[in-house]
C-alpha cells in the first residue's frame, strides 16, 4: 500500500470540498498533480490517468485565469479542453472519467496531495523585433515561472518528486528550483533532504499522434541527484511505454535541460538554413524542393529541410533564445549561441520574405481579394500560436482589406481576432485574385480543392508550403499562374 | 565503331608522340580527357580507366608546375601519385596498367582527343581572417578556373561533351563556361551548335571507400540543354554502378552546381552548430556526447554533429563561400547566405576554442612537451589540406616549442615544413607533458595506445575529437588527467 493515505493527506491542509471526495473517490492510488493544464499538461493529465503499470489519481492545477477556469470547467464535466486529430485523446478522457482518476482544480493546496507534481508551466521568452521583423532583443522574464515552484514549495510534501518538464533555460533545476524549493519547505520547518527534483522533457507534437508523442517516444530524463534520478525513471516507467521506446538518462538536470533546448535550436538552425537556401533558389531561378529531395537520398543530409513559409509553434520560436540566455545567464559566457539566435531571427523573417516573394511574383496586391488557406503553424493541427501565417496576414493587410481565411481546424483567430471559415466555398469565389496555402492542412491537397480552384474564373495561387505535388502543380498551372516557395521553377 | 577514329584525330593538332602512340595502342576507343590530377581528377581516372560497360582511353591532363610534372610521371611509370587506405586504388591503378589505357601528360592538345572532358580542376577561395581567425573577408578568383575552361575551348572538338565536376559558384556553367567555350570556338570558326556542356558532382569521401565514393554512390546530374543532360546521364551510366545507386536530373545546370555548395554548406552549418553547443556545454559543466546521443535516436535529429576540433579538408571550408559568393556576384543579391558564412568563421575558429579549452583545463603550456597525435583533417587519411590541427600547432608553437607530431598517414607535414613521426615511441616519451589526440585515426583507439599512455610517467590527455570511449577515458583518467573536447564532465 502506498504510504499516501488519502486521510492523512487531507489533514494537512484544508482542501476543498470537491478535491475532498475526488481523493475519497480514489482512495490508496498515488496522486499526481499537473501544474499547468496547456498544450502538454493537458495532454499528459491524460496519460497519467491512463498509465500503464500503476494507477493513478491525477489531479490538473491551473491559475484562476478567465482562460483556465474554462478549461478546468470543461474538463470536470466531460469535455475535453483541447481539440486535436488524435483519436486517443477522446479515448483516453472517456476512459479516465469511467474511472473517475482525473480531476482539475485552480486550488493549490491540491499539492499537498501529490506523490508526484509535473510542472508543465509555460516559461516565455520576451522578444522585440525590428521593422523588418528581424530580432532585435530578447529576455527572460521567469517571474511567473518562478512563483509556480514557489507555489508548490509551500504546499508540496516533503517526499514528493517534483517532475520539471517545462522547457527552461539549462541550469534552471540546479540554480533556481531547487533553492525555491528548499527555501520554501524551510519556511516551513520542514527538512528539505527527501527533497527530489527530476526532469525529463516530453518531445510532443500536437496532431494525429499527440498521446502517442507522449507515451510511445523516447525520453531523456535526469534528476539533482542519484535519488531524484531513479525516482523519475521509476515515475516513467509507470506512464511511457518502455517496450516500445527508450528513456536515457542524463547526468545531471542542466545536461537534459539542454539536451531540450538543443533539440529544438537544431531544428529551428535547420530550416533557417533552408529559409536563406528558398531565397538563393527564388532569386536563382531554380527549384529548391527538387534539389533537397536529390540530397536528402545522403543518410548524412536526410534531416535537410524543405522551403516554407516560416516556423511557428511554442517552442522553436523561442527555445533557442531560453538557452543564449543561460548560457549568459546562469554560466558567465559573454557570447549568445550565434547561430541559434540568428536562426530565429532568420526564422521570424521568413514570412516577410514569403510576402516579397509573393508581391515579386504576381505584382502589388492593392485591393486585391485574397484567400488564405490554413492559419495554423503546422499542417493538421488547430494551433495558431506564433504561427507565421500571422506575420504574412498582417503583411498583406496592410496592401488590402479584402482577406479571407479558411482553416478546417480553427474557427476564430484569436491572436487577431478574425472569425475562420469552415466552408472553402465562403472563400473560394468568382472573384478572389490570389489564393495563399498558407498551411499544409492534409485535406488541402485533395483533387476536390483543386478542381474548386480549376472551377474559379482567375487567380493566382501561392503555395507557400509546398502542398501540392508536381503533378497538381502542372494541372493548376493549365488554368492559373501558380508560384512554390523556395522555387524558382514556376514564375 | 565511335567516330573518333584514332588516326582522324591525330591529325587536328600536332600532339606529342608518347600521347600519339598511347592513342594508336588504344585504337577505337572512346577518350576522356581529365582536366586536373588532384584529390578528385586522380582517382576520378581509375574510375573511367575501370568503367563498367564501355572501354575508354583515360588521359589525364594537368599544368606543367612541378608539382604536377611529378605526379604525371609517377603515374605513367606505374606509381600511383596518391596515397590512401582504399585498396580499390591499388587494384584499379594495376589493372589500368595491363590494359595500358591510362596515360598522363602536361600537353593541352590531349583535349583535341577528348569524346568527353572532364573539368577536375581547383576552384579555389580567398579568405581573410581576424586576429581571432574568424573571418573577416573572402572572395573568388576565377582566373585560374577560366584559364582552364579557355585551354579546352582551344582544342576541344566539337561534339565533346565537357562535364563539370569542379565545384563552382552556382550558375558557372551558364554564366562563364559556356560563353568562354563559345567563344573559343567561334575564334575557331567551329559552330557551337554541337557543344555540350554538362554539371555532375562527386561525392568523394577520402579514405578506405575512396573509389566506390565515386563508383557506387548516388550523383545528381544536369546539363545546359537537353542534349547535354542526356550525353551526361549516358556518359555516367558507363562508370557509376546504376544496379547500386541512382542518377537524379535536375533540370538545370545552375541547379545541380547549387545542390553541391548546398550539400557542403548544410555540413558546415551542422557542424558550426555542434561548436557552438560544445563550448557551451563545456561552459555548464555537462557532456555533450552524451546529450548528442540522446537526441540523434530521433530521426528528425540524426544528423547532429559531435564535437570535435573542427573542420578541415578542401570542401567544408569553402564551398558556403561559392554559394554566397555566386548569390552576390552572379544573380544580384545584396545578401549573403548568413548561415553558411557564418558557419564558415566559426568553425575556422574552432581550432582557437580548442585551444582555449586546453589551457583553461590543464593550465598554461609554457615550455611543456606537447604530443599530436595526427595531422589530417579526417581520422584514416592522409590529408593535411586545411587541417584544424594546423590552427592549433601554431597557437601551441607561441607557447611552447617542445611539440612532437605523430601520424601514420603523412611523413611530412608541408603546411607547416614539419617532419612528422611514424612510431609512436618516438613522439610519446617519459617527458611528454601533453598528449593532444588532433586526429580520430581509428590505430589510435587500440589497447596498445592505451597501455603506452598508461606506462608514461606523468602526462595530460587532450581528446579533441572523441575518439576515446568511456571505458577507455575512465581507465585513462585512473592514471592521467584527461579532457574531452564538448565535454565538461571530466574536469
Amino acid at each position: 500500500m502506498p504510504e499516501n493515505n488519502t486521510i492523512k493527506k487531507l489533514n494537512r491542509f484544508s482542501v476543498s470540498a470537491d478535491l475532498q471526495i475526488f481523493l475519497e473517490n480514489n482512495p490508496d492510488k498515488k496522486v499526481i498533480v499537473i501544474q499547468g493544464l496547456g498544450f502538454v499538461g493537458a495532454v499528459m493529465s491524460l496519460v497519467c490517468a491512463n498509465s500503464i503499470t500503476e494507477e493513478y489519481a491525477v489531479i490538473g492545477v491551473d491559475l484562476p485565469t478567465d482562460n483556465s477556469i474554462k478549461k478546468i470547467n470543461a474538463l470536470n464535466s466531460g469535455e475535453f479542453p483541447l481539440v486535436a486529430e488524435d483519436p486517443k485523446i477522446d479515448e483516453f478522457f472517456k476512459n479516465s472519467i469511467s474511472k473517475g482518476n482525473l480531476y482539475a482544480t485552480t486550488d493549490p493546496t491540491a499539492f499537498s496531495m501529490a506523490d508526484v507534481i509535473i510542472v508543465d508551466v509555460n516559461l516565455d521568452v520576451g522578444k522585440k523585433a525590428d521593422e523588418d521583423y528581424s530580432l532585435k532583443d530578447y529576455d527572460v522574464d521567469l517571474t511567473n515561472f518562478k512563483e509556480a515552484i514557489s507555489t508548490i514549495g509551500k504546499f508540496c510534501n516533503t517526499k514528493a518528486l517534483v517532475l520539471v518538464e517545462t522547457t527552461v533555460p539549462p541550469g534552471t533545476c540546479e540554480k533556481l528550483i531547487k533553492p525555491i524549493l528548499e527555501n520554501a519547505l524551510g519556511k516551513r520547518g520542514l527538512p528539505t533532504c527527501d527533497l527530489k527534483i527530476g526532469h525529463s522533457y516530453e518531445r510532443v507534437m500536437p496532431g494525429p499522434k499527440y498521446i502517442d508523442s507522449i507515451r510511445n517516444y523516447p525520453r531523456v530524463f535526469s534528476g539533482i541527484d542519484d535519488v531524484s534520478a531513479t525516482a523519475t525513471e521509476d515515475f516513467l516507467k509507470t506512464i511511457i511505454d518502455t517496450s516500445k521506446c527508450e528513456l536515457t538518462r542524463l547526468s545531471s538536470t542542466t545536461a537534459s535541460e539542454m539536451a531540450k533546448v538543443l533539440e529544438n535550436s537544431y531544428r529551428a538552425s535547420n530550416i533557417a538554413f533552408a529559409v536563406e537556401w528558398s531565397r538563393f533558389a527564388e532569386e536563382a531561378g531554380v527549384d529548391l524542393w527538387s534539389i533537397v529531395n536529390a540530397i536528402r537520398v545522403r543518410k548524412t543530409h536526410a534531416n535537410l529541410m524543405f522551403p516554407n513559409i516560416g516556423v511557428g509553434g511554442y517552442c522553436l520560436t523561442k527555445d533557442p533564445l531560453l538557452a543564449s540566455w543561460a548560457r549568459k545567464n546562469f554560466f558567465g559566457s559573454t557570447t549568445d549561441l550565434e547561430i541559434s539566435v540568428s536562426s530565429v531571427s532568420i526564422n521570424d523573417q521568413m514570412p516577410v520574405f514569403a510576402y516579397q516573394r509573393l508581391k515579386f511574383v504576381f505584382g502589388q496586391l492593392d485591393k486585391l481579394k485574397v484567400a488564405f488557406l490554413g492559419v495554423s503553424y503546422r499542417g493538421d493541427v488547430g494551433d495558431t500560436r506564433f504561427s507565421p501565417v500571422e506575420t504574412l496576414y498582417r503583411l498583406i493587410k496592410s496592401d488590402t482589406s479584402f482577406i479571407k481565411v479558411h482553416d478546417p481546424y480553427v474557427s476564430r483567430w484569436e491572436e487577431l481576432g478574425v472569425d475562420v471559415f469552415a466552408d472553402l466555398d465562403d472563400v473560394l469565389t468568382s472573384d478572389t485574385d490570389i489564393i495563399i496555402i498558407s498551411t499544409a492542412h492534409s485535406s488541402y491537397s485533395s483533387e476536390e480543392l483543386i478542381s474548386k480552384i480549376l472551377s474559379l474564373p482567375r487567380c493566382k495561387i501561392f503555395d507557400a508550403v509546398g502542398l501540392f505535388n508536381k503533378k497538381q502543380i502542372l494541372s493548376l498551372k493549365d488554368k492559373h499562374e501558380i508560384s512554390l516557395i523556395g522555387s524558382g521553377d514556376f514564375t
